[in-house]
């Protein structure tokens, strides 16, 4: 990366179904300069999300599609190497949508913002990924202002040991719910009850889904955040308790579908126990991370949050390793990385 | 009726898919005689109501549903004939789910409560089935608390010329937003246009609902008061705006279906758009019916809503007549007299 050189992969082709590696190009291309009012970013951490799967596909979704020969777009943890804007300075750490590459231009007229983190760090760069970053926000705001849970209430999670899901059930316990995780194996069921603290955890491969949530939750769903839809949601329809609410984060069992998906074949419940569910994106909630990041990062130094990262090593990983965002082996959040952090 | 006779209908069987005739019983019992703390009620209008088809079935929903043999459930305005209560005089004019009967006991041990109407009444009594009953409190609640319309925004209703959405669509109006109503014939549609100043009408059994659609809201649709659920939520959801609120009332496209319908095939437009889903039952707004009352009250001497009322003559009709809910010629209020109002 002192090559000179700024690695890129680029979408080639739309995925049709799952993901391929050969659905993006690799692309070298020279280390692009600043112009006034422009910043030089080198990307140290490439946030992997659920939600890139819906960039890649030419369908109606809350931002652009990425398009064919774009670099994929994706949130990135950088310094800033070189600066010809005054509100950022070389060695400055940032976040932003910069995408899949060594190197981004950002502010000015490059078309991607930033925003500089906190210093000194509250955490390890790496929470910013995680509980500090995207992530930790969309559990935070789509539980507590969209969820609205109560204290001795119960909420479900679905994809409860994901990035989001393992802070979802978190923060419900610190509210004082009973918190009942959904995720697809018996180990994480173990990190979800040993280590996070959760009330029960359903492994949905091996369990009868509707017996399970009966035996998880004796007295009904309140709040049911929704990561997944699909059959998952139709069974937490059976349980749901008057006027609960669905705080609806992801689809993630339909992105890779290749017909549409219809919604839950229980889709009256919400009328007959008179249900709130509401779709939310994270970035409605920008102008109030600050507030998501300081009471997130203040139970991390209680230790009454714990997150797992998974990282892997290289851009040039970044295809394959996106794959496991849907394979089921994933625990908590993923990450490449791309270069080191400084020193 | 002052044979000393009361006729009643009771359920026989239960449906499957579209009502029958046949599976109504009709019964003649003796008129019974209130004990302490009871109030003897005879029946002048008995509403029909496309939720009675839920209650007829043996599903899950948001109150037990009529058992087989049990008197078919049914708002009915009524008379005070003889009380044992002090709460309530003879001449009382009063409304209660009373039934498919000439006459009930409520009150007291009766397992039947009853509200008296306001003394003088404020409008005709025939407007109490209507506008300033369960269905004018379900559009104005529904609408206001769940819609939350602004001036300026684009309401869709469906079932718009019931009796429902033809006062959403008029509240809608009063609250400077332009109103788009979705009906089941050419006439109906003038209805909405010509005498209740809606400012579009699609009859979507005629035109392609998506292209009609997308002509009558060029900015989009802000609130969607979903009557019906299937197909036409499907269409509506292609064309919401972000942070869209859909009231969810009814689903009356699929209550005679004999397999279980599934949620919509765009159901990921509400975590796109970050929609709002709300089901709601006017039962869970009784504490705040004369709020509702009080303002339609006013709207209705204003000549600001309107509403038509049919009206099918005899106790005996209701069981052909509650068909007439479902078979798309009807317009407004569908309502039986089933004995004379006191002169």
């Amino acid at each position: 990366m002192n090559s000179g050189i700024n690695r890129q992969f680029r979408l080639k082709t739309r995925p049709i179904g799952d993901i391929k590696e050969s659905n993006f190009e690799y692309r070298e291309e020279p280390i692009p300069s600043p112009k006034d009012g422009e910043v030089l970013v080198r990307t140290i951490y490439l946030s992997l999300d659920p939600t890139n799967r819906i960039w890649m596909s030419d369908i109606p979704q809350y931002m652009a599609a990425v398009e064919i020969g774009q670099v994929m777009r994706g949130v990135v943890i950088g310094v800033v190497e070189e600066s010809k804007n005054p509100n950022f300075q070389p060695r400055d750490l940032v976040s932003g949508m910069l995408g899949w590459q060594d190197y981004a231009l950002a502010e000015g007229n490059s078309g991607s913002s930033i925003t500089r983190l906190p210093h000194p760090l509250p955490a390890p760069l790496t929470a910013f990924t995680g509980p500090l970053g995207a992530t930790g926000c969309t559990a935070y705001f789509g539980l507590l202002d969209i969820g609205q849970p109560k204290a001795g209430e119960t909420v479900v999670v679905s994809a409860a040991s994901g990035a989001v899901g393992s802070v979802v059930g978190q923060i419900a316990k610190i509210r004082g719910c009973r918190v009942v995780g959904i995720t697809g194996s018996d180990e994480k069921c173990h990190w979800l009850l040993d280590e996070l603290g959760f009330d029960a955890a359903i492994n949905y491969k091996t369990a009868d889904l509707e017996t399970a949530l009966a035996q998880s939750c004796p007295n009904g769903i309140d709040v049911y955040f929704d990561n997944v839809g699909g059959s998952i949601l139709d069974a937490v329809l059976t349980r749901v308790n008057l006027h609960a609410r669905i705080p609806l984060c992801g689809l993630i069992s339909t992105y890779n579908a290749t017909e549409p998906v219809p919604g839950p074949l229980n889709y009256s419940q919400i009328l007959m126990k008179r249900v709130r569910v509401e779709g939310f994106i994270i970035l409605d909630y920008l102008p109030r991370w600050s507030e998501a990041i300081g009471e997130i990062g203040q139970w991390l130094n209680e230790g009454k949050i714990k997150y797992a990262l998974e990282i892997v090593e290289g851009l040039e990983n970044a295809p394959s390793a996106i794959l496991k965002l849907f394979d089921g082996n994933k625990k908590g959040k993923l990450v490449v990385k791309v270069s080191d952090e400084p020193t």
